[in-house]
């Protein structure tokens, strides 16, 4: 499976991040800078991630230290991408251009994006404390940010969340959200919540959303998402009944479908709309009808 | 495979949470609310979790909706937490206290409680916004926090870490982190960040502690940690080499195990101290061993 947001080139040199020296001897004139236009990248002529220089950062920004890239040099480039000044983190969600985006950068430019995508917006929405609403500063090379009050740490986010196939009598059950296009279906997911293992989280979030039960939960794949920050858990499980109780704050349809109808949609010619290649959905109804 | 803080008996009735008027309705005098002294459970007579009613709140107490418990009422009885008051939530981390209470309670009573904790202890510790430095107010039966300035969102965080187990040759690599006592050793683990899949996360952590690469991850199974609110992700997989390279700013020592000395060691009677069975790696080295 090719899964999307996977495969970054970069080593993200965990031990170079709570070294400071090691880091600032990394912050000179031969790093290099992500462009990013708010939390949109730019691209070269040769449709690759454009970068630039450390000097393109501006005087106050913080940096965030994504890690050294070993495909052009042997001893590594240092990569950073700057934190967007205040109010100007988006676009939040992925919209129309950067769908396309997706269809056009290479897949390890796609992964480093997402990941300095998630870190960076992180930091832009994270400036002040939750436990006492001080002042935070960036610190360990942009991987946590530190109180300036009362010196409380805090790390990035990475939210789980699960996203199922749920299988009766060898049909597939797909939703189409609220707000979603007529004709567009997908796999029911949500976020794990604290208290609940992945298994528990897919069958509270399948009864919730359709009303049916699943049992034999099992892990597929996973895949970053980072819209901002989650982490897709794809999941298959069985159902014992097909009766559906639709949740109408949640969902506008659900419907069971044949393994046929998958396939012929998969392939842009069936019932529904399906999935793009860059949702892990996609990947999930492909592994399905070919299992 | 019995994992500890799964399996708790309560409907979260996530329809409950949105609908203020239907959640107003559930507190009332039935209302059960859990017993909480900072962050430790009290316990009944029988070791069951103790509970009190709405009333032994204080007055500005910020209340959880924690779900509806049918096992003694067929309408359900609403249980709720109260988050603790400002410095009070603690302990934070599993002390020798909270290791003997996971032994002590029924698994069911272990994960409700697990799950209380959890969410208690994440708005004890938001009570600010991280976009403004406003205050927040519990929202949405305490399962959101709202800005009163800004009007940010904020919702509880779950934190997705790896825990892995490496095979080379019939043999296990398990490790005793900085400040472990002597003779303990478990599977290596780490936080999965921002742009990363579970695959990637558990090569990654592997390399950075150990210096081994790791092929052929697969998933194995699943527990939430509520300390604070981890998601325990267990996994396998093969290693290529067995030399060791270890990172001693986080490992203190890295061995490779046998089947048999692993097995003794789970039966108390092995080369090394095996984690306890609240621990998912406890369940993760079992599973290896039968396979």
């Amino acid at each position: 499976m090719a899964l999307s947001f996977t495969g970054s080139r970069l080593d993200r040199a965990d031990h170079v991040r709570a070294d400071p020296e090691r880091l600032a001897g990394y912050m000179n004139w031969k790093a290099r800078l992500l462009v990013l236009d708010g939390l949109m990248p730019a691209l070269d002529e040769t449709n690759r991630l454009a970068w630039g220089t450390l000097a393109d950062a501006s005087e106050d920004a913080e940096l965030v230290f994504l890690g050294l890239d070993y495909s052009e040099s042997e001893s590594g480039k240092a990569c950073f991408a700057a934190v967007p000044q205040r109010g100007d983190a988006s676009p939040r969600m992925a919209n129309p251009q950067l769908w396309s985006l997706m269809a056009t950068l290479a897949p390890d430019d796609l992964a480093l994006y997402g990941g300095a995508r998630s870190i960076v917006d992180w930091h832009a929405r994270h400036r002040f404390c939750a436990q006492c609403g001080g002042d935070t500063k960036l610190a360990k090379g942009g991987w946590q940010r530190d109180c300036t009050a009362c010196g409380t740490s805090h790390f990035p986010r990475t939210d789980p969340v699960t996203i199922m196939l749920v299988e009766y009598d060898g049909k597939l059950m797909l939703g189409r959200g609220l707000g979603w296009p007529e004709g567009s279906f997908s796999a029911l997911a949500g976020f794990v919540e604290p208290g609940e293992s992945i298994e528990e989280a897919v069958a509270r979030e399948v009864l919730e959303e359709s009303g049916v039960k699943v049992r034999d939960v099992s892990y597929v794949a996973s895949q970053p998402w980072p819209f901002p920050s989650q982490l897709m858990i794809g999941c298959h499980s069985y159902a014992d009944d097909d009766r559906l109780t639709i949740d109408e704050t949640e969902m506008a349809e659900i419907n069971w479908y044949a393994r046929d109808e998958v396939k012929a949609a998969l392939a842009g010619d069936g019932p529904f709309r399906a999935p793009p290649p860059h949702a892990i959905a996609h990947h999930l109804m492909h592994w399905w009808i070919h299992r």
